[in-house]
């Protein structure tokens, strides 16, 4: 499967798209930013983030979007932005009927460090190695967004799967993802925008 | 001018519009809520809320939209999707190119009853009075929407005003608002969806 990682942020969010299934070498397909500047207004910032999440939708085709979970005690300086980006990358996803996944930073620690409480340069080592990197992809937004994407397929898309069953189990028609199990050739590998 | 006011929230967004200027008699145009589910994933939410949001926007093409400013230091178990449910709105209007004002709760309540700590019935009482309306608009969510759109036509858009005049000093192109000043018939009165 190919799952598009996002680490929401209002000036940079990190995006990374990561493909292949459990068991498997994982492969790079891009890495990058969308950056917004601080000197325009809120609403405008939301909107070119919109537009480099469809960006990023277009031209990946992910089986499934995995999104930092924001939490209130977070910062509470840049919290709003940041849950507010977070909130748009849902939109642009959902919109296209793909499933959403939201992993918070600590299972994004362990899973791909295996400890809850390792610091960004631990992460970003553990990215490298496991996507087999010539170098720590940059700046960390980016990293976390790849580590963000390894999450989720290492998770096997459980959350996906549960919220997919409840929501069957209510009103709302299930939907079906089409995860491709077959690892791809990465399209780009190190690349940067 | 015409001004749709938002009181952004996950499971009620309440929305308002009011036409009118300073020192004329303001008019009720439409007030009702967007609803979600608390059934469906957080994703499909926000999009029926960007929805909800596009068609108030649509069918009563406003000259700026008021929104509630959301602080974290509000209620914490619900404050990330109010910040969501205001992003997207804020997503909305700055795509069609409109002026996005944020106003406090208290400058709210400040503004259509002279207190910042006036609670929701007195907020709710002076919207009815100031619009002339036959019954407090209810729920509260749908009179907050109104009361943040009399603010904004009464504090003059100032901020709009100013932020454009910042982005004008900037690199952004500043942007011309089509600010109606007649007061026009309201097409409905006291009417809830």
């Amino acid at each position: 499967m190919r799952v598009l990682g996002i680490d929401p942020g209002l000036t940079r969010c990190g995006m990374g798209v990561v493909e292949g299934s459990i068991g498997r070498p994982l492969g790079l397909v891009d890495v990058g930013v969308v950056r917004t500047s601080a000197g325009i207004p809120v609403p405008e910032r939301l909107v070119t983030i919109e537009r480099g999440v469809d960006a990023w939708l277009d031209e990946h085709t992910p089986d499934a979007v995995a999104i930092e979970r924001i939490f209130a005690r977070s910062d509470v300086s840049t919290i709003m932005g940041t849950a507010q980006a977070a909130g748009i990358a849902m939109v642009c996803a959902a919109r296209r009927g793909l499933p959403v996944a939201l992993h918070t930073p600590s299972e994004v620690k362990a899973a791909v460090s295996g400890n809850g409480r390792a610091d960004k340069a631990q992460v970003g080592a553990m990215v490298t190695r496991i996507l087999r990197l010539d170098a720590m992809p940059k700046p960390a937004d980016a990293a976390d967004a790849l580590a963000l994407a390894i999450t989720h397929i290492w998770r096997g898309g459980s959350q996906s799967r549960i919220e997919a069953a409840l929501a069957a189990s209510r009103t709302t028609p299930a939907r079906t993802t089409s995860a491709r199990t077959s690892v791809r050739t990465p399209v780009r590998r190190g690349g940067a925008r």
